[in-house]
């Protein structure tokens, strides 16, 4: 990915501004300019991965254990209660660069009556045939 | 904790049916018996673990490579476009056991309005400050 055109490589390379608050050499993270609440954080490979699939596995602790301390560190900083850790990968996904929100979260907040629509299978055949297609996806990978 | 008052804990010990997708000596994946889209997964460690903030170190790569084969199993299976990834810890986490949700996502699912409410920051004072509560908790880890 060339720098110029990636917001989030652009942030890496100090050519964008934004409020960092945690940077090594293998991840950083900054604040979100358009928080779900705020304090919530982006934490983004240094090196450009389009999505999660695309992480090298080498990088799976530097991410997970940055994204680990933040999600402690939220409750610290702004009284939180807990946190939302997630990543929309291609579907959803505004900057094409892997980011991993952590986001403050406090009871009464008011995210969790539309947070988590819900569906129903059609039964439990629906449910068994669902899993079966996830198992044969998982062993031709 | 004891399994026989975890949902996640019996499941994993067998006392409570799932439609398990993948199992390990470390996590183990099933569905979600209410989804946001079908083939939603919950990938969760065989140990009981509360939270992302309680899990050890030598989880992280059985946890999110688990959930990176999902990510790219749901498109697979159903002919997603991409996925969503996440965990609720403590506020709107419905079982106390950490399970990382991958749900499959398709462009005009219908998610995209209600799923990420953002507010404002009062402008580049408030952000920074923000920032900084933030560097702060994390130094003091």
């Amino acid at each position: 990915m060339d720098a110029r055109s990636c917001l989030f490589c652009r942030i890496v390379a100090g050519l964008d501004p934004a409020h960092i608050v945690h940077a090594d050499d293998d991840v950083i993270a900054f604040l979100d300019t358009r928080p779900v609440f705020k304090g919530h954080t982006l934490v983004v490979p240094v090196r450009h991965v389009d999505t999660l699939v695309e992480l090298p596995a080498e990088l799976f602790v530097p991410l997970l254990g940055t994204v680990q301390r933040l999600a402690a560190a939220v409750r610290v900083a702004f009284g939180a209660q807990g946190s939302f850790v997630g990543s929309n990968n291609v579907v959803s996904q505004s900057v094409p660069h892997l980011h991993m929100h952590v986001v403050p979260r406090t009871k009464g907040d008011g995210l969790r009556g539309f947070f988590w629509p819900r569906q129903k299978y059609a039964g439990e055949h629906d449910m068994a045939e669902h899993a079966e297609r996830l198992r044969r996806a998982l062993a031709a990978a």
